[in-house]
């Protein structure tokens, strides 16, 4: 304890600065590994360290400094964190969990070996193996590895749509008629304590497939929630790995829940918890990080989170357009990312909303669409 | 708005630390000036300047370096501040604010100047000066300059406590018989427009007479709420400066609300903000330096606040003894400062209680105070 802990953070997005934020409430010292000048994390920490976090000996190098390793995206190279663990360093989620996660095709054969609801699949290597699963259409086809923030995924309702799919390793997915997008988030740590947040409700903007707003807690039923919260907690013990982790799941119209895929990591879907949450998924990560115990996961208010996106056409140098209007408002909160470029769909911030009801929440949510735009000068 | 707005912090303490974790959420770039190893805030600004705060030169280059400047501390080189905002540098709080401020002596005859309720008092510049105000005890002797955290202050009851009085320039102030003593924030912004906290209410010790705790909202009748924050709008409006402000009040036993001090920053009696309202007074100082719109004082929920000061007797690096018993509980907000050592009773963290009712926050705050200690290895 009186030695701060130290603590390495692969990847040096806004996941990275968010949980830095954080960080500074405990007695740790900070490294980032990230490529490129001024990422998001790389003037919140002790230690930036300038590098590829897909580089086996910049991966291995940069764990040798640390007594604890994390990631705040799951493209990073695995070897060396097998190597690592190996070799006594504790990295939470463990490798062995986020070999799983980031090949959609394991991570969809991981469901089905421990009994997890998710849609009907079927994996393929090339794209001409798409005719002999016409019957299965329409599907979601998913790139295995290198999708991220909605792109590797396309939708092929027949053969008409076979232009536009991946010629790659994919996971097809049975296309699940889709009720509600839902979200949890859940947390354990080395004890093996579990910390379950109630369910967010994903809204999705269809220019980039990504999401648009999210409602916090989900408006479900109670029983609904229990059986988000289950299979959250159920995908948590099959992966056998500390860490935070976010369960995204559908309800389809037939009211049952799929899970459609896990993050490793803190996720767009626990933004919200910063402001709407006793603990946010960032202070639960850095108790998972200390082997601390976990915290509350009870929302406080009902909140909103919207992510702030690149308009189309504007790239550039970034100006927030109507944030003094948004800023006017009560129970709103603004983080912006600090990146200095903006680009179409690029994910600039988020907002967060506090209110007292769904109607209050919505109509701020809209207000703020309308007003707040990311463009360039 | 696209290039990001520099801002300079001088002084690198808890206070810019705070500050930093929240223009993390701000498309900002960060300076910090402070002396020494690794003092809280220099781990998360884009650029940590090693030097003195109260030297003129080193001030006035680093305030060449940005576009607006800021206090964590009020000891600085005011002369440099003069010269840079002649210059057209925008420094908040102003430089003039802050020398009003920064002698306890003129911030004494400001309130006067301004009818301001404060308790009477005279300057004196010499101990034996205390002879000609017999009549006048018991008294509070403040050093007119270079007094923090309690220090530079002694109640002298007769002439029995001359021996500790101090022998320098001080103000001496009619000892206020205290029912409570509270505290106002309050912010103001360039574009004139006026924010203001519920008053909070700082709770003694009887064993040390040191604050123990403080509680937001203070407990006062609507009538003593609405009293207090006038009169902290009057000081703010007298003050004529942008910044954010805490004014410290004695509310006494015939019911009057005095003015005790101002101090010119974020403030002590503000942290539990971070949590317990909408904005933070750390929300308020960065809005304040952008010349935003200023966000909503209101509490979410009741909130204590209590500072982790170094125990009695531990020198050394610091240990947090307790620390998980403590996060074990619901509500409960852990602030360590990045210290790496403690010395009895220096500031190593505060904890911040959301709860209910003051109740359920006292006994959460007696078990913490119980369980949660700074020691050292």
């Amino acid at each position: 304890m009186s030695k701060p802990l130290r603590i390495g953070i692969l990847g040096g997005g806004q996941l990275g600065r968010m949980l830095l934020q954080t960080a500074a409430n405990y007695h740790v010292e900070t490294f980032v590994l990230e490529t490129g000048n001024n990422p998001p994390a790389s003037s919140l920490c002790h230690h930036f360290i300038e590098g590829d976090i897909k580089d086996y000996n910049t991966v291995y190098n940069f764990g040798k400094q640390v007594d604890v390793l994390t990631i705040e995206i799951e493209n990073v190279n695995l070897d060396a964190l097998f190597k690592l663990e190996q070799e006594g360093l504790t990295i939470y989620p463990r490798p062995q969990a986020l070999k799983t996660i980031k090949d959609k095709g394991l991570q969809k054969e991981f469901y089905r070996t421990h009994g997890i609801p998710t849609s009907p699949f079927y994996l393929i290597t090339h794209k001409y193996e798409l005719n002999a699963h016409l019957g299965f259409f329409p599907v979601a086809q998913k790139l295995r590895t290198g999708g991220y923030d909605g792109k590797g995924v396309e939708i092929l309702r027949d053969e008409t749509d076979f232009a536009k799919a991946f010629d790659a390793p994919c996971v097809i997915e049975k296309l699940v008629d889709i009720e509600k997008e839902i979200s949890v988030i859940v947390a354990k740590n080395a004890l093996g304590e579990i910390a379950v947040y109630p369910p967010v409700e994903m809204v999705f903007d269809p220019r980039y497939n990504l999401v648009d707003y999210l409602l916090s807690p989900a408006e479900l039923t109670a029983e609904q929630t229990q059986q988000a919260q289950t299979i959250a907690v159920q995908v948590m013990n099959a992966l056998d790995s500390p860490g935070i982790f976010a369960v995204e799941m559908f309800l389809d119209k037939a009211g049952n829940i799929l899970v459609n895929e896990t993050a490793p990591r803190a996720h767009n879907s626990g933004h919200q918890s910063i402001e709407g949450n006793y603990a946010s998924q960032y202070e639960m990560q850095m108790r998972v990080l200390q082997n601390l115990p976990l915290g509350n996961t009870e929302a406080i208010k009902p909140s909103l989170m919207l992510n702030l996106v690149g308009e189309p056409k504007y790239s550039g140098p970034v100006k927030y357009q109507g944030l003094e209007d948004v800023l006017k408002m009560k129970g709103v909160y603004i983080h912006l990312y600090g990146k200095h470029e903006t680009k179409p769909g690029r994910k600039m911030g988020h907002v967060t909303i506090l209110g007292e009801s769904k109607d209050e929440l919505l109509q701020k949510a809209d207000f703020i669409k309308q007003t707040l735009k990311v463009i360039s000068i």
